[in-house]
C-alpha cells in the first residue's frame, strides 16, 4: 500500500521554483544531484522549464499518473491542489504546509476539508506539517537535507530538527545511515502504524528509530509494533512528559500529546524499547541493527581501569542487567594471561596487562564469550588510544585484536559493544571495530545503554509468546445471559447497572460472588439475615441513586432483628430525603465479606489506547501513596500477575511478618476475569470493583459498579 | 600546609630511568619540555646523568631540601625511601606505586608502616596507588599525561582513567582547563577535605571536579564542602554505588567504597552539585566555572524547532527546573519580532523567524533576559548551522549574535547555555560563544544538565543559612543531671539505659515524657494507676532484659485493679522464666498515651559520616514501604522539617481526608532534641525512640531504648 508512495517511481513537485531559497527549487536540485532513480514533474502555471527539466502548469496536465506529489505550497491551496492530483490518478502526497490541526479550530477544518478530497480519489498523505520523505536506496529526497548516509535503519519522526540531529549524527559518529526516513507530521492520514507495517515488509530495514510526541491511534500502534518487534527492534523516544513538554509537543505537531505511563508500560509490552536521552537514541538504533541480542540478560566488563569498570558498573546494574562472577575456569584462564594484580571475577581489570600488548584485549574477550554464564561482554577504557599514547607500533595489536573481536563475536553470536576514550582520534583499530559491526562510543553512559537495550532485545524476543497482542477478541466471550442483564439496563434507559446487575454479571463469568437478594420489607430483610447465618450489609437498590453512601444508603455488619429492621428503615427514609423522586427497588441484603485484605479494581478507556485496567490495593496505599498498577486490556495471566507485583504493597499479598499470605490465584482470576468482561462486553465504559476483599482462600466482591457507554451498541 | 607540596618549586624523581617506557623517564622528560619553573633532581644509584640533569644515588645525597618526591619505585620500598627523603628535609611525597591497602591485609600493614616513616620525618603523601599529580600553573607535571589544558578547574580523582577521561574531555569540546589535578589515590594521608581547603585557598581555582569512590573521612569532608561550595561550586561524581560497583571500586582503591544514600544527601546539602552521568561530569564544572549561577530557578528556553524545545522541556521539568511563561509584556515584544507562527509563551519557537536572519537570536535573547521573572535562558536547535545549511553569509549574522549574547551575559548577570547540533563542525560563531564563557554543547541532555546545575547552585546559595555545618557542639548542651544518669550505667558496666533513665533523660531536656514509675509490688502498681488515672501499660524493670517483649515483659492497657495485679505477676514470672539471673528491679508502671499516630525515630553511628537520625511512620509504611528519611547530625530545625517531608507517608501527617492534622512542630522539636542529645552525649552509639505517638497536640515517647558505645568518656 505504502509501497507505491515510499518507493515512488516518479514524483511531481508542485510549487516548483527557480529561486534557490525555495523548496521547489533546492528538492528538485537534490534530486537531480543525488540522481534519484525515477521521473520528475515540476509543477508550476508560470514555468516552462526548471533546471532543465519540463514544467507543467497543473499536475493534472502531466501525461502519466504520478507515483507521488511533493506539495509545497501553502496550506490554504490544499484542497484545489489534491483535486488536480486527483485527476492526475497521484497516489499519494507529501504535504509539507503547517497552518492544520496544530494551529487549532480553523486548522482542524482545513485539515478535514483536505482529506475529504484526498479519500475522494484514493490519494494518501504523509504529514501535513512534515519536513518530508526520504527513500535513501532510490534517492528519492524529498526533505531539506543532503547527504544523509544510507543503511539500513528506518527513521519516522514527528521533529524535523530531532531527524536532522539523528541524521546528522549518524553521519559523524557512525559509519550507519538510514533505509528511509519519514516526517509524519500531523498523521492527519497516514498513522505511525501504517509506517511501522511498511518497515516491517521492508527488506532493507533492519531496525526502526523513532521519535514520537504523541500519537493518533495508539493501540493500532501498538498490535503493529507487537508483530514488528518480533523481527525487527523497534526503538524510541517519547517526548512531551512533562506539562510544558506537553505544550510544546502540542504547539507544533497538533499531535494528541502527551502518552500517559500506563503507554509507555504498553509500549514496553509491545517489546519496544524506550529510550531516554536523546543522546541514546541513535546509539541504541546503531547497536540493535548490528549486533545479536543478549539472551540472558548477563554481562561481563573488561576494562584497563578502575574508574571506568566502577562506573560501568553502577549504570549496569541501575539498568537491571546482571554481571554475574565468571565461571570459576574462566577466572583461571584469564589469570594466566594477566598480571597479579589483576581482578578477574567481573569486572575483569587487566590492571596494567595491556599496557605491552593490547592484543590481549581479544584473548581475554574470547575466554570470557566462551563462559557459557555469560551473554555479552561491554569493553571500556583506552582500547583504541594504546598507539596514541604508548608506542606507535602497538597500534597494530590493537588492529589484529578489531579482526579477531569481529570475527568472534559472529562465531559466538554474542555482542561486544566497546567504550574508547579514543575514539574522537579516529584510530583504524577502532575503525575496523565499526566495520564488523563492533559499535564504539567515547561515553561510558551510551556504551553502558548499548549493551543494556541489547539485553532488553533479547529479553523481549524471549518473552514473546506471553505478551499481549492488544488485540480483543469478543467471541464467545459474552454470555447470552449477560447480554440481557445490559440490554436490561439500556431499554430503562439507565447507564449505570445496579449493584445487584454487576454482581450478576460477574457471577456468571465464574466469580464467587455473595448470594445477595434484595428486600421488598424490613421483615424480608430480616430472614434472608437468618438464612445467611451470619452478619450483614444493608444497601439501597435504586437506579436513581448511584453512590449509595452519599444517600446514607448503606450500613454494614448488622446482627440483631431489630438492629436490621430499624436498618431497613433508615436507609429508606435517608434515601428518599436525598432524592425524593427516586425509584427506589428494595434493599440488597449481602452476607458481611469475611475478614480479608482490601484491594481495588477499576476498568476505564484511555482516549488513545482504548480500554485499560487499574490494580492496587485499599486504604492508605492508594488514597496517599497512589500505588497502583496499571495495564491496557486485554491482559494475559503473566500481565495479571505482574500488575500485583508491580505495586509496592506487594509484600502484603505475601504475609508480612510470618503471616500467611492472601490468595494471590484469585485476585489474578479475578483480574483476568474482568479483562474478558470487558472484551465481551464492548458497551462498557467504565467498571469499579470498590472494595474486593482477598481472603486466605477466595476473594469477594463486596461493591461493583459497572457504567454503560452513553451510546453505542453490540459490535 | 599542601601549598609546599602541589606548588613545590623542586622535584626528586625516585626511580629516575634512562628508559623510556619507565615512568621515572617519561615524568623528568615531560618536566622538562613543558618547562617546569622549579628545579628537578632525579634520583637512580646506577645512574650519574638522565636527560642532561645530574642524578643523585639516594634522595639524602641532594645538597637541598626538595619540595616534592615522586616515588616510582614498587611499594616494598616505600618505608626505606621515606627514610632517605626524611634525612633530606622532603616536605611531600608522591607515592604512585599500589600493592598497599587496596590488596588487603598485608598490603594494609604496609602502608601503616609506610606512613609511620612520613609521620615520623614530617612528609605528607598522595596516594599510594595514585595517577600522581599536575599543577598547570607551574607546570609540576607529575602524571603520566601531556598536554593537558590549563584552567580553573580543580580536579580531584580517584580513578587515573576517569582523569585522563576528563582532561581529554576538557581538550577536545571546550577552552577551560585545569589548574590543578590530583590522583588521590588511597588517601593514606592526605584526604580529601584537605585537597578541598587547600583549592578552596588558591585564587587560580575557580571551580572543583570530583570523582569519588569512597571517602576515609566523610564527616570532615562535609564540613570542609560547606564552607568550599559557598564560594566555589564543587562538582562530584560518586561511583560504587552498585554492589558489583563498590566490589570493583574496592578492588582497585582500598577505599572505604560505598557512600550510602544518607550521605548523598548530605552532599547536596552541604552545596555539592552531584552528577549521575559522566558524560555530564565535565560540561557541568564548565557552565558552573564560567556563567553566573540561576537565583530563581526559572529558566526559558529558546528554540529554532518543535522536537528540540519539547525534549528539552521534558527533561529540565524532570530536573526541578520552571519553565514559566514569560510575562505579557515579553510575549508581545518576541511576538513582533517574530513570524505568526511562532510560539512565545515558553519555550519560544521562533517557526522560522531566524532562518533568513540569525542575529535575530541575540534580540530574542536580550527581551528574555530582561524579564525579571527569568533567571537564565537555554537555547536550542541549530544555532551556528545557519552559515553552514542555508547561506554562508549567515554566518556573519550569527557572529553578531554571539557577540552580543556574550557581553549580554555580563551586562545582565544572567546565564545562557547554548545547544548546537553544529557545535562539531566548529563554526566561528560557536568559538565566539566560548570566547565569552557560553558553553555550547551538541548534546541536548547535557545542556539541560548544564542550565540546571546553574540553578541547583543558585539555589545552594541562597540556602547556605540555612544549611547544615555537619559540626558537633557539645558546649553547654549536655545536663548535668543527663551526666549523672549514663556515669551510673556506666558504673554498673551497663550499655544499655533502663526505659526510665532514657525517659528521664528526654524528660531533662524538655520533651513531655509520661510520668511513669516503678512499682516494686502488684499493690504499687495498682496504687499508681489509680494516681494516673487511665489505663495503664505494665513493663519489666531489668537491666538484664533489654528486649522486653521477647521476654513477654510488656503487658497493655490494663484497667481492673485485679488486671493490673495479675499482670504484675505474670510478668514477673515471664521475666524469670526469660532469665532466670536477670536483675529484676521492678515493673515500670505508664499512663497508655492517647490515640494518635505511631512514628519511629532512631539514631546510630555510620561509618563515614558519624551520628545519623532516622524519621518514619511506624506500620506497613516502615515494614514494606522503607518509608524512612535520614540526616547526618546535628540537625536543623529545616532540616528536621525536611525529614518529615521527604517521606512518602507526609500527607498522612497533615490529615488524611479531612482529618485533623497531627502535631508536626512536636514532631520537628523531638528530632531537634534528639539532635541535642546526641551532640550532648557523645557516649551514645544508638538511640531507638520506637512508638512516638503524635496526638493532635503533642508527642508521647511510649518506650524508648539507649545504647552507649562499649567504650569511651565524655570528650
Amino acid at each position: 500500500m505504502l509501497d507505491k508512495i515510499l518507493n515512488a517511481q516518479s514524483v511531481a513537485i508542485i510549487g516548483a521554483s527557480k529561486n534557490e531559497t525555495k523548496r521547489g527549487y533546492q528538492t528538485i536540485s537534490t534530486l537531480l544531484n543525488e540522481q534519484y532513480e525515477g521521473e520528475i514533474f515540476p509543477v508550476n502555471p508560470k514555468e516552462a522549464r526548471i533546471l532543465g527539466l519540463k514544467c507543467y502548469p497543473r499536475v493534472a496536465d502531466i501525461p502519466r499518473a504520478v507515483d507521488v506529489a511533493l506539495i509545497a505550497t501553502p496550506a490554504k491551496t490544499l484542497p484545489a491542489i489534491l483535486q488536480d492530483c486527483g485527476e492526475n490518478g497521484v497516489s499519494g502526497a507529501v504535504v509539507l504546509a503547517g497552518g492544520f490541526a496544530e494551529t487549532g479550530k480553523d486548522g482542524k477544518l482545513l485539515e478535514n476539508e483536505m482529506l475529504k478530497v484526498a479519500r475522494k480519489y484514493n490519494i494518501r498523505l504523509i504529514g501535513p506539517n512534515t519536513s518530508g520523505m526520504l527513500n535513501l536506496k532510490s534517492n528519492l529526497n524529498l526533505v531539506g537535507l543532503k547527504n544523509a548516509p544510507s543503511g539500513n535503519i528506518g527513521l519516522l519522526t514527528q521533529s524535523g530538527n530531532m531527524a536532522l540531529t539523528l541524521i546528522t549524527e549518524a553521519k559523524l559518529k557512525s559509519n550507519k545511515g538510514f533505509s528511509y526516513y519519514v516526517g509524519v507530521g500531523n498523521e492527519a492520514d497516514i498513522k505511525f502504524h501504517e509506517y511501522l507495517e511498511f518497515f516491517h515488509n521492508d527488506s532493507s530495514t533492519k531496525a526502526i528509530l523513532m521519535y514520537v510526541e504523541g500519537l493518533q491511534q495508539g493501540r493500532k500502534f501498538l498490535q503493529q509494533a507487537y508483530i514488528t518487534s518480533r523481527i525487527k527492534p523497534i526503538i524510541l523516544l517519547k517526548s512531551g512528559r512533562s506539562a510544558t513538554g506537553k505544550k510544546s509537543a502540542g504547539s507544533h505537531t497538533g499531535a494528541l500529546a502527551g502518552i500517559s505511563e500506563v503507554a509507555q508500560g504498553a509500549f514496553k509490552r509491545a517489546g519496544i524499547i524506550i529510550i531516554e536521552n536523546s543522546d541514546e537514541l541513535f546509539p541504541a538504533a546503531e547497536t540493535l541493527s548490528s549486533l545479536p541480542p543478549i539472551r540472558n540478560n548477563r554481562v561481563a566488563i573488561l576494562a584497563d581501569g578502575g574508574g571506568h569498570a566502577t562506573i560501568a558498573a553502577d549504570l549496569l546494574s541501575d539498568q537491571g542487567v546482571e554481571l554475574p562472577e565468571l565461571d570459576n575456569k574462566t577466572q583461571e584462564k584469564l589469570k594466566k594471561l594477566l598480571p597479579a594484580a589483576a581482578s578477574v571475577p567481573n569486572p575483569v581489570d587487566v590492571a596494567g596487562g595491556t599496557d605491552s600488548d593490547p592484543s590481549l584485549f581479544a584473548d581475554c574477550a574470547k575466554i570470557i564469550l566462551q563462559d557459557p554464564k555469560i551473554g555479552g561482554l561491554l569493553i571500556v577504557g583506552l582500547f583504541g588510544g594504546y598507539g596514541i599514547r604508548f608506542a606507535a607500533s602497538l597500534a597494530l595489536k590493537e588492529e589484529d585484536a578489531a579482526h579477531q573481536m569481529g570475527k568472534m563475536v559472529k562465531k559466538y553470536k554474542k555482542p561486544i559493544v566497546l567504550h574508547s576514550l579514543y575514539n574522537s582520534e579516529k584510530p583504524h583499530s577502532l575503525d575496523l571495530l565499526r566495520y564488523y559491526d563492533i559499535p564504539v562510543y567515547d561515553s561510558l553512559d551510551i556504551s553502558c545503554r548499548c549493551i543494556s537495550v541489547l539485553a532488553e532485545h533479547g529479553h523481549n524476543l524471549h518473552a514473546y509468546h506471553a505478551k499481549t497482542k492488544f488485540v480483543f477478541d469478543s467471541k464467545n466471550k459474552a454470555k447470552l445471559k449477560g447480554r440481557k442483564i445490559i440490554d436490561k439496563v439500556r431499554s430503562e434507559n439507565r447507564v449505570a447497572l445496579l449493584e445487584y446487575e454487576a454482581k450478576d454479571l460477574f457471577r456468571l463469568h465464574g466469580v464467587q460472588v455473595s448470594k445477595d437478594k434484595t428486600a421488598k420489607t424490613p421483615e424480608q430483610a430480616v430472614a434472608l439475615a437468618k438464612e445467611f447465618k451470619c452478619p450483614v450489609a444493608l444497601k439501597i437498590v435504586s437506579p436513581d441513586i448511584i453512590h449509595k453512601s452519599d444517600a446514607k444508603g448503606v450500613l454494614l455488619n448488622l446482627k440483631a432483628e431489630d438492629e436490621i429492621q430499624n436498618g431497613f428503615k433508615n436507609i429508606i427514609a435517608s434515601a428518599k430525603k436525598y432524592n425524593p423522586r427516586a425509584d427506589i427497588r428494595g434493599i440488597l441484603v449481602s452476607p458481611m465479606a469475611e475478614d480479608g485484605l482490601e484491594v481495588i479494581i477499576g476498568t476505564k478507556i484511555d482516549e488513545q489506547f482504548g480500554p485499560v485496567i487499574m490494580y492496587g490495593l485499599g486504604g492508605i496505599m492508594v488514597e496517599i501513596l497512589k500505588d497502583v498498577s496499571f495495564r491496557i486490556l486485554p491482559v494475559s495471566r503473566r500481565s495479571a500477575a505482574q500488575m500485583l507485583e508491580e505495586t509496592k504493597s506487594y509484600p502484603i499479598l505475601n504475609g508480612v511478618r510470618g503471616r500467611q499470605p492472601y490468595d494471590k490465584k484469585a485476585l489474578i482470576k479475578l483480574i483476568i476475569i474482568c479483562s474478558e468482561v470487558i472484551e465481551a462486553y464492548p458497551q462498557i465504559e467504565e467498571m469499579d470493583l470498590n472494595p474486593v476483599i482477598i481472603h486466605k482462600e477466595g476473594v469477594s466482591i463486596v461493591d461493583a459498579r459497572i457504567i454503560l457507554k452513553s451510546t453505542g451498541g453490540l459490535s
